[in-house]
């Protein structure tokens, strides 16, 4: 019961009121668990980032008490931050077989050492210092996904990952409903739950309803068959290869992810297609167009995904011809519709038959819906709950669902990335904050663009940039050459001549006005410009380009 | 019958492929009807740019040939470009009472004389050139809609405009089915429908059962209500200041385009309120917060909106405080979803109960689905038809479903905007285009914004500029100051120090090669500095700013 005095904190370091770059630290005394490492993809307003992982000065002002990393699932936003994660932590990281595949992945192309790697089978367990992580089964839209059981010196932590309850899952796997069960009689100190879909009524549908849908759509299909989906969703592609099985069609993969996916899933037996189903992209010549199937990726629209490039013929491999069937095997991410909207538009225009959206049964969701919460909560009977994984407005619906459950409000915690939510056996409570945000990534660098790069990028989009030069004699302070006026984005200067010559009376306006009142410094001079033209292309056009002047010295 | 020698065209201008900027160019002969004249809002790789409107080139370069305009109602997408046309073609304007009244407020904003508008009542007929414009109500989500009935010497055009079937309409007006019958009846050329909604099944459910919905919230609500809709759905706000009636609170208006409409709507009696319901907005606070109901602008999360800049505690007149229940009134627009998270997730920060989402049924659509569609094209029964007023998944859907009820394929026509679609008595056919497009409205340009700028600000936008300014002797050609580098939008320069010597380096070499290499034109030199930079700034950072070299003369 020593131990007992130690502290058990709970620090979310990313995933808390967005649904992106989960991570969570487990701290009892000097020993840190870590569970997920994931990225973000950017919001529009970051304008030329490529990818946000969460920051980790945190875990990096106590890397020597980091004792394992566990992961929940082979997702970017539960993976995609162990690229850089890993390079500044040395820790073993455990994980499902075709989470830790697909990480080696990432890891490689990303020129990290991948053998701090640990595979675990659901249901093991691992010890990482004084923590115990038990695996537990979960459904979810990637096979091998788990929920943890973390026991720790002051109670049993249920983190559930991001699961569904599937009654009938592809791969004869449920959710281990019995396991959450158990602990829950045994009693769970907190539970952290998906809110992804808290706001959702009932009861997501089964993975295998979409078979179904499949079986439909390849019945009416006349000619080739292009399936887009989440290279990520292997029970999805195993349908997709036993629907054309039972069609007689031979099935290529066709998109880089995609293929690597895949091809991790057959070498690992997450992926079964009988001998002769699968043949290689460039062998499709080979074969009539009725007797195949390609699946890819783009099912977002992303800009160079393979479907968004066939729609806009420009792929190397494949055209779409009249006839093709597409189907279009997602719903739109938040940010995404009117990608998708476009490529649709894209393949119809082409003369292809496109399967898609809600009502043909095409996708579904591989979180839980409000039923499937509730027995979650009913199961486990946690005395503390921190809903995770979700916007704000999620955390809170999912709050206010574990109180119309009957969970006490003063045990519910709606958290922020950064809190430190501590807990004892009876009570818990705020107890402070640590670093977090976000960490962009622009190419190859880390962190080396913030938030005055993107104010400059996002004025820039806008209105564009007017450049000012003139040359000064260093002695006599006289202007020698210029101001010569160059713009970008602003206006297409052909068309806008008599403006740009305006705009330069202005400048030599602003100079000689300088000069008079005996301004010399060049921090007032080009703040006098600035000022001036600001000012005048504002009232000429309503429009604030970025102005800049350079002084250049003779 | 001499005069059928001539022909009669359909010219869509905007409008098909899109939801926005409808116009519709109806011409026989030598005379020109134009239908709807509306503005669009930019897509999100249009960056900066304020509005689109059609390209009118055709009509300009025909405008003694026009006849009118009619207008089937005052949605921005039917009325919005007319500020800017009007500037250029002279002809009158006919719509009904509210249409105008809404539109007379923009052209006042854009200083654009409406002398030529025409008010016209649901049922009018007005004569324009050879043609009859008959306006005949419909429903839709903004009083006073009409489809138009177009009798040519070639037969009857049926335009429906935006219109829905609603059964219970708030104002007690339904959609004038009958004159539609009796049209069908007398033998229908053309129709040009609606195609919005054609993806879903079933039928729209009426406006009046939002009223139901509203009650609800109203009754929850324990302090002040703070309503968000559209400004221009009249009915909407009639609906609320009826459930405010009920619930004996006061209402006040809020947010520009809201109260300009609620003034309009309210002098031409298109919203009725009992004596003393009505507060001005600065007076709110002599009421309870339990007896105010606040209807404002900012339903789609639109920055500088009323709600949303609530929502980030920043409005000079409204705070929200703990127990204020929000209820947002409407479905988010395609690309509209993250801005509208934000505000909800921002409301729920504050403590306000925040009522959203469809499940809550406070928001209804103003176009017709599948059923009102088949019930329309059996009134009507046009020999020829055109879906109109949707993207291209839209209209193909739309074709599809009057294909299923029975018209030949090759009497329906999946226009494009710019087209010249003729029509007999007999028979369709393309013949030919006109100049179409978009014009883009920044600030106060017009056009002056094109695919150059635009590609610019991408650039910009997604990797900043990096600016070399050198300054070389006229005579001798060689350097005298420089080269200086700046950069804005590429890296925070202070942590990238070292890099941007490496850039300097670049360029001084550069320059140090054309000299050997006796390279001294200016735009050899440039593009040699520009070369060497973009070469070495993609392999060390893997992004692509804009560089932009200047020489300067002495």
């Amino acid at each position: 019961m020593a131990k007992e005095k130690q502290k058990l904190q709970i620090i979310p370091l990313g995933g808390l009121g967005e649904i992106g770059k989960n991570m969570t630290v487990v701290r009892y005394g000097d020993e840190i668990l870590l569970i997920d490492a994931g990225l973000m993809f950017p919001d529009e307003e970051m304008l030329g980032i490529d990818l946000v992982i969460p920051d980790i000065s945190y875990l990096v002002e106590n890397k020597d008490k980091v004792k394992a990393i566990v992961l929940t699932h082979g997702h970017e936003d539960h993976i995609g931050a162990l690229p850089y994660v890993l390079k500044q932590i040395n820790v073993p990281v455990y994980g499902t077989r075709l989470t830790l595949g697909i990480l080696e992945g990432r890891l490689q192309e990303n020129g990290v050492d991948s053998s701090n790697l640990r595979a675990v089978m659901q249901g093991d367990t691992i010890k990482a210092g004084c923590f115990h992580v038990n695996f537990i089964r979960v459904n979810h839209s990637i096979p091998d996904a788990v929920g943890l059981a973390v026991t720790t010196p002051m109670g049993t932590i249920i983190h559930t990952g991001d699961f569904k309850l599937d009654y009938t899952p592809i791969d004869g796997k449920m959710t281990d409903f019995r396991r959450f069960s158990d602990l829950g009689n045994k009693g769970v100190l907190l539970m952290m739950a998906d809110s992804t879909n808290a706001e959702r009524a009932g009861h997501t549908p089964s993975e295998s309803t979409v078979g179904a849908s499949f079986d439909k759509a390849f019945h009416n299909a006349r000619s080739r068959i292009i399936i887009a989906t989440f290279s990520s969703n292997v029970h999805r592609i195993q349908q997709i290869i036993n629907t054309a099985v039972r069609y007689k069609r031979k099935v290529a993969v066709l998109g880089r992810s995609m293929v690597n996916v895949v091809n991790i899933s057959l070498e690992l037996g997450y992926i079964k297609a009988p001998e002769g189903t699968m043949v290689d992209i460039d062998n499709i010549g080979n074969y009539p167009m009725e007797q195949m199937v390609i699946i890819t990726t783009g099912s977002q629209g992303e800009p160079m995904s393979a479907l968004t490039r066939m729609s806009q013929s420009d792929h190397r491999k494949v055209g779409i011809v009249p006839g093709d069937t597409i189907i279009i095997s997602a719903t739109p991410i938040p940010g995404n519709e009117k990608l998708v909207s476009r490529t649709i538009d894209n393949l119809l225009k082409l003369g292809a038959n496109v399967v898609y959206g809600r009502e043909n049964g095409i996708h579904v969701s591989g979180h839980a819906s409000q039923e499937e919460l509730k027995l979650m909560h009913n199961l486990v009977r946690p005395k503390f709950f921190i809903p995770v994984h979700g916007e704000y407005r999620h955390l809170v619906k999912h709050a206010k669902l574990a109180a119309e459950l009957g969970m006490p409000k003063e045990n519910i915690f709606i958290g922020e990335n950064g809190q430190i939510l501590e807990f004892t056996r009876d009570k818990g409570y705020v107890a402070g904050r640590v670093t977090s945000g976000r960490v962009l990534i622009d190419g190859l660098g880390v962190g080396d663009v913030g938030n005055i790069v993107l104010r400059d990028r996002r004025q820039l989009s806008q209105d564009g940039i007017i450049i000012i030069v003139v040359t000064m004699d260093k002695t006599s302070g006289t202007v020698v050459a210029g101001p010569d006026i160059v713009s970008r984005g602003f206006v297409y200067v052909r068309e806008s001549e008599e403006l740009m010559e305006d705009v330069k009376t202005r400048v030599e306006d602003a100079l000689v006005h300088c000069e008079e009142e005996g301004i010399t410094e060049w921090a007032a001079l080009k703040s006098a410009m600035r000022d001036a033209l600001g000012r005048f292309i504002f009232e000429r056009t309503r429009r604030r380009p970025m102005i800049l002047p350079i002084i250049m010295e003779v």
